[in-house]
């Protein structure tokens, strides 16, 4: 058994990073993607458990041939920047520590996205770093492009409010939601690497099951980016579990304030994401095998005559536009380099 | 090859029954119910292809060692009751012939389900008998039931309408339901044994595909029937394919008219489903695992305080409680039969 | 949340079976084909985890209304029949126990399969009680049909070797077989309720995992029953998992000892399985669809003139024929009944 | 609806390429992979059907925004290179056209893999250009890699074979091989992109089913090359369908000429693979997640001390490594690029 590549099949001549937390899949495929980029200079990947595995060993598929180090904060704290692919609670104080020690962060957790103290601990209990909430950019390059360059501190989002506020975002703006249901259909590879009888087999073959329902916690998520969009309103989120393993397909039914033509619909989306890489406007309903793997989110807003209501369909790789490649995206943007870069 | 049975194995010494459509998944399913059931002797399938082959040829895992026969009404009109399998337009003409010759009729298409010609030719085109709408008995047993005893011709619902009327038919009968969003995710056996390139195990498998967008046509049957329950309203009805075979999972929004406990809304659901054999009031969400291959419809309606809103989840086998097994509890109760006969 | 049926559907009014070990797959459906069964009278079930929930809570497609209780010896050791669904090693004394209390006893596990003690070691380690070896009736009915009226003690086959054996057993008594490689491919029910890395959706879904390569357990078995049918040899067997919940196929290429026309090898198996009703002899090849949620094996052996092999293609579902269905099976024999009741 | 981008996304300077019929499986993805490969200047797709649509549309994933066109010899036999991606018979014709008119090919299709063309007709039927066999070098490059800078006619295999071939290849260049069995395991998009009841969702979702016993078109084709490379014998192949998209994985069971030690069979294995860049020699057996929609092979050679066997496993996707990207692979070794070049 011979390694193939002892480095980086891009390059990696730029700026060094660590992956903090690459044996669960969102770390596992961040590192794979830092690993074949052309600029990054991957150095470390740690790991709270299978220290001294190969990633290859985990991961075969990804081909990184790097050894899962334990977090050495003495040592780690060295790289220009990481990113944290740590479970929420577990992940503030590493992020904390490494932003002490003047490292840039992309932290994949939950502990980073909120803003608001109450709303974190009404769905996830104490915060062990209550100062960070409300420092980070919440790192969905097309809603906040500006804050990115440069930035220190970067929230990925949740899998799904990163797909729901990019089908939602052109009608939040306009002031057009009043009402907003979320239908989501995912699949099983947001629920974790860890075994469960959730993620058995036998739980996820051939059925859909709904889970948390009315309890989500990426509600207040969604809801507090609703917000500062102009669309302030307690949003129904309820996702479903079904037989796949990567990709989530999102179904929003607004009731919007006014009553809008199809024409103007159309419109407001080609206007929201003209120019944009990652967005793809479909002309049929989007279905995952067209996003799953890539960073694209794709996109179909129809007005429904009959009720009155819009339909926006979104589809999203929850591992990656969802988590992992997004924040390559925001690495790109962070550094000024092209946003594709290394993501197509 | 050896024949293993060639009576029925549940006896069939009662009411003469004939499938015309067996080739087709739902005929396919009812010829097998029919043949283990302790009471109807299913004397003849039909079918527009495929005649001359043995049921077992086409469907092995049912057993069934009839030989498909093309129809002939002078011969097959002489059977007690006809369950017809055929699609929409094709099968009026036939439940017309066999109602002329005093047959009683089952019918899985849509031709006899709705009552309004104008919400049938919206959504099918023109219909070749338009005095059939109106005269069927809508075959779902737990709303219907007293109109089953001998009934002559009984319309089993769709799939989707199964479901959706079940899981709103306690909260449409107490005037409660202000407006209803329905998110349906659905196995592909829905669609048929037509090989197509929605069918396509590559356009299934790993794939979330929304279909149909705004425009289904059990949609004017959900209205219809809610209508007669008490609740006239448009509803928003939106299915997904999802990879799997048989069973479907609705996810009702309901925005309530008025504020409701959640212990009104379950005393609600069991009031309406209190000794129904085939209602199931599940304590956690419903799964299609639980239904698939049953007669059984599992419920689960939530309150959501945060929003205000009504959820119900409504879990069944389209091909079972959807078309056959339904049709099946239809001819128990028209015969007085218990109703889960030949079904448990 | 109503219970819909207390007292078994099928009357029960016959010996009094519990099963011992019903919280994992195939104790579970063991209790289910037992609650259903006609004839039996299923009075416990008993767990070593999960004690107090129903066994609907964990199981609710089977809908058995009875609670898992703690195994105790005094209260268990009064029924007449015990169907133990252990881990091979925990089985052991169990069994031993029951049978010091006179109770008749099917084991699932494979404590008490093989007749040598030397094979069994070498696969599994040290056996608990080795005075069990040898005393069981290995419970395949096709193939030791006249020593189960009246036992006391069935071992029932592993999975894998009962479709090895009704597909090889036919070449097997006619001395045919020179050499014999099995291929089998397999869902992932047969390892278990337990979520580990192997169950994870993310490890089955779209994949396909050969496992334990050139070492699996049921070779032995095979082998040691082989040998009793005239065939001793070192037998090949290698395993496959598949993305599918429920059902194996096993593809066995045998190298005969002498030419063998169509003809003869077609007689050969008609010969062996005439009247045989659950064996189906098929005009093409077996699928899983045939028989999942059967007591069906479905074979067909095929010369190949090309390489002067025999091909012979075993389905079966591992969990029903291979394990629970088939205990019912035995019991049905062992006390005289219709082999096939509560089994159609 | 906004196209993103109208130029290939590696530039393509290099080798004027046509793909015809670009519409299949196969076909889609070489237009994928030379689309985006940094050299090859992709100008045209052609199809049978479909003409006028572009690509994105029957293949959103892949992104290609070129528009099917008929096939014009007159206009399209002017690139430097085409892959044809015909059917057999139909592929031999085009062929034929276009080497006439110098164009350098790479046939996927049956038509020019043979040598013999009694082992074709008795496989496929008479073929049109009979003369067109033994002309092109067989496109495995870790095989054939000395024929292949420059080659004008390059017949890529069909997917099993390549899988067959390197599994094989170290052990029957050594004279090892005195019997094999080959049993397949693969996805459904081999069977291609016609909606057919074998492609159909419900023949293939959780099941297994074999097919073609004793007869796949695959097996001259092994056993010419086997020969070639010094195993002359007849080989049984059998593959079976299961529940997946792409990837196929292959056991090899070789009895050996001689005994052979576990060391020197995969010091036989390192040897014969040293250096090469998609081969990879697996600790632990190969499954499919690890080379789909890769271009490489993972192989796995144990020696089983119990029966005297070589199992030799290899998984490979049988659209990529079996089909269109060692096309690729075969393109960049015609034209002297590495051979991993827009493969990686």
């Amino acid at each position: 058994v011979v390694e193939k590549q002892l480095s980086q099949p891009g390059g990696g001549q730029g700026p060094t990073v660590g992956v903090i937390g690459a044996t669960g899949f969102a770390g596992a495929l961040a590192a794979y993607l830092l690993w074949r980029h052309p600029r990054f200079n991957l150095t470390y990947l740690t790991g709270r458990s299978e220290v001294g595995y190969r990633h290859l060993d985990l991961y075969p598929r990804y081909r990184v041939p790097l050894t899962v180090e334990e977090l050495d904060l003495d040592r780690h704290g060295e790289v220009e920047v990481a990113v944290v692919a740590y479970p929420h609670g577990a992940s503030a104080p590493v992020v904390k520590a490494l932003r002490d020690r003047g490292v840039r962060v992309l932290d994949l957790s939950a502990d980073c996205r909120l803003r608001s103290r109450e709303r974190y601990e009404a769905y996830y209990g104490s915060h062990p770093h209550p100062e960070l909430l409300g420092q980070a950019v919440y790192g969905i390059p097309e809603l906040h492009r500006d804050r990115l360059p440069g930035a220190e501190l970067v929230a990925l989002p949740g899998c799904f409010p990163t797909a729901a506020l990019l089908a939602l975002a052109p009608l939040a703006r306009a002031g057009l939601i009043a009402d907003v249901v979320i239908d989501a259909k995912t699949g099983v590879s947001g629920a974790g690497r860890q075994p469960t009888p959730f993620t058995h087999f036998s739980n996820v073959h051939a059925s859909v099951v709904p889970y948390r329902v009315a309890s989500h916690r990426h509600t207040p998520e969604i809801e507090e980016q609703l917000e500062l969009l102009g669309a302030p309103l307690a949003v129904q989120f309820q996702p479903h579990l079904v037989p796949l393993d990567e990709g989530e397909l999102l179904t929003c039914y607004v009731t919007p304030r006014e009553p809008l033509s199809a024409q103007a619909l159309q419109d407001l989306y080609e206007a929201a994401y003209a120019g944009e890489r990652f967005i793809e406007l479909a002309a049929s309903p989007p279905t995952l095998r067209e996003v799953q793997e890539t960073n694209y989110c794709r996109l179909l807003a129809v007005y429904d005559g009959h009720t009155g209501k819009v339909l926006v369909f979104a589809a999203i790789d929850n591992l990656w536009k969802g988590t992992s490649s997004q924040a390559i995206q925001c690495l790109n943007a962070i550094y000024g380099y092209p946003e594709d870069e290394g993501l197509c």
